[in-house]
Parts: structure tokens; sequence; C-alpha cells
């Protein structure tokens, strides 16, 4: 995915600003790209008879624009069209071992984004979208695989995310203790990062494949990658 | 965790009734219970101003309660209080690579719980959740660790949500193609799973950690175990 500078900053609502813990958020557009792209599914959340539903769902970057599908009978995606909408990604990398119970915490990336979704009516960017969704779940199947045909384009909804108010939190680095706990806890108190690793395994053909199917380049060279590594 | 038989059946009200894939959707509480036990970070919603606000956070199950906190200043928290929440866990299995873009999909596991949360007021409730919630993040740590002190305590905020209505829904398994794609693939269209694994790295020690600081057997253990697998 490429972007096109100059960049606005992200942030420019109250709502998207970030309240808490100020030091962790991050203000350019490529920390929110980086988040976004390294994820593989995200969190919609919307508003649903005054209460909120929040789903996973695939989705993809298209420049500053966000891509989520979903069956056309989904409630999720047809409350959500017309509707403010908010779609999170969040990788966790960490776990942060502190002195005190209090100060344990999580090394993460979090990408959120607020938008009232735009129904992609235009088919032209309705195929951009599906291939750009199924890219980024599975890159190479776009070209290997058959493409939707008419029927199975119909039943998929695809909504459009703009992606102009949006924040990203990112924590990094070892645990914030207070200074009396590094004193009392001396070496009988241990502190530091778990690391959180998401890698592919080996592929697991489908029954229904003929013994012997190659598996091909795009999946194999996949397998034992990490998957969601910050840059 | 423990929980006492009999378990009322999951999805009592028309919301928490899962719609698309019914196939997919499972309606016991063992699994409920477990998709909630396995997850290390769920994604409350809450609205706000009319509009959704989805954010990852830590959280607990104790029985039939799910415990999450954060700062007493935190913005989502307070606007859940007393108004409709939802809370939802989503573990990726792998990707699912089928003949045809449209049977592209994912393994997953994900719960999905519909609550309005209750501040927890009551000091030793307030106490066991704090305790559950660090030991669902970094299990050994309550004891390990300086427990919070009064101010600290003070400064958490601890919501419970009554996990009565709620719904899980799992895939697993091969790509389900059509039959026409099977036949016109052969060998030379994949199809199957990509699994993902997440799992614990070796632990990182603080900076301020004296050398040579033993790691101990709650840090220690954990390292190379998967996380969130499948019971």
């Amino acid at each position: 995915m490429t972007t096109s500078p100059p960049l606005p900053p992200l942030s420019p609502t109250a709502r998207s600003t970030v309240r808490r813990g100020d030091r962790r958020a991050v203000t350019d557009r490529t920390a929110l790209h980086a988040v976004l792209d390294a994820g593989l599914v995200g969190h919609l959340g919307v508003v649903v008879d005054g209460a909120p539903l929040v789903l996973p769902t695939g989705y993809a970057r298209v420049g500053e624009v966000l891509y989520v599908h979903g069956s056309t009978g989904a409630r999720s995606l047809r409350e959500s069209a017309a509707a403010p909408a908010c779609f999170t990604v969040t990788l966790v990398d960490g776990v942060v071992y502190a002195r005190s119970a209090f100060h344990h915490s999580m090394n993460y990336r979090c990408a959120v984004v607020h938008a009232v979704p735009r129904v992609v009516a235009d088919p032209a960017e309705h195929e951009a979208a599906l291939a750009a969704i199924t890219e980024h779940l599975a890159p190479g199947s776009w070209d290997h695989s058959r493409r939707p045909d008419r029927r199975e384009g119909a039943a998929t909804a695809v909504l459009a995310l703009d992606l102009s108010e949006a924040s990203v939190k990112v924590r990094t680095g070892p645990p914030g203790d207070e200074e009396r706990d590094v004193a009392a806890g001396g070496d009988a108190v241990w502190a530091g990062v778990l690391p959180l690793r998401t890698s592919w395994g080996e592929p697991e053909p489908s029954p229904d494949l003929p013994a012997g199917a190659p598996v091909p380049a795009h999946v194999r060279d996949r397998a034992g990658q990490v998957a969601g590594a910050a840059p």
C-alpha cells in the first residue's frame, strides 16, 4: 500500500484524541497504516437498538480508506451503513511484568478508526475492495483462486470507512515501575517483558485435494513467517 | 475457573442469537468459558455520544462474571457503567484458503458478551477482581509482585459484566468449496488451512533489574508455550 504526501495528522477530533497515557499516542499516518496493515482481523463496533455490537471481521486498507465486507444479510453490516461506526485493530506484542501488580501492562499496537461507513455501490470499487480484502487475508489468493461471480458479488456487502478520524496507540519497552518498588524488589521480584509471537504454521491441505497436490509459493512461503510483526 | 452446574444455555435473547452461519454457533457455557479463558485481550464496545467506541482491554472471568478494569479517568469505562456494553474476545486460529475467493475464510473462536456493566464498589470483590485480571494476564504475578495499595486501588475502576447474555461462534476445519470449484481446480488450485500460532517468547528482563536476577518459574515456564490454544 502506498500513501501520498502530504498527510494530515491524525486525531482531528475530540473523540479520536487519545486521553489516557498520552505518551503512548502516536500521531502520524505512517504509524496508523503500519498497524492496520500488520493486523489480520479488526473489531467493528456499531450501535444496534441503542446498544453496542462488536464483531470481528477481515478488512483491508487502500490508501486512506478501510474496507470491510460481509454477507448482505449480516445485521452488523446493515446497521453500520450510514451510521457511526468504530473499527479497532489491536496487536498484542507481549505482557509487561512489573514489580507491582498495578504497573503490569501489555505491549501492543492499536489503531482506532471512527467513521460513518459508506456502502460501496460502484462495481469497480466493489471488486477492488474484495481483491484488497482477499489479498490482505491471503496474499496471492486473488490471482490463484476463482474470483467472485455475479451472484457471489451481489451477496457480499462492502463498506468503506474513511481514515480521516483515527488514532494510534503503541506501548513498547520495559515496565514503568515506581522507584520504591525497584529498590525494594532487588533481584527477588522479576520485572520485564514476555513477548508474544504470532507465526504461520505448516499448510494443512483440504481433504478433498488430490494427494500430492503442490502447495503454491504464496502459501508455502508464508509458513514459518511471523505474522503481524512491527516493521 | 470452575463452573457450577446446571448451566443455562447461551443466547437467551434475540441479539445474542447468532444469525449468520448458524453451523458455527456454539451454545453451551463450557465453550463460552473456554474462549474467554483462552483469550488475553478483549474489545469493549460502549456508546459515547451516540457513536460506538471500541477499545482493547485485559479482563478475567470468575464463574459467570467477566471483569474488566481501567483507570477511573478512562472515558470508555465511565461511559459504560450502567449503560449497555458489548465485550468481544476473538482468537484467530488460521486462514482458510478456498478454490474461490468467495469461500476464503478464517478459523477462529469468538465470544460476544452483552451486558450492562456494574461498577464494582465492594472492596473484597474489587480486590478479587484485580487479582483475577492480574492472574489472567500474568499467572503467578499476584503473589510475586506488590499488591495494589490504597491509592492504586482507588485509581482503578472495575466493571463486572454478567455472562447470562452471550454467544460463541467457532469455525474449524477445511474450506467449504463449491463442488464445481473442487472439480475444476484439480490439483492446480490449492485449498486448505494455514494455521496461525501464538506463543510466548523468551523473557526480556527489565534494564533496571540487577544482572543475573533469576527468572521466576511463573515467567520462565510460560516461555515457549502456545498462547490461547484450544483445549
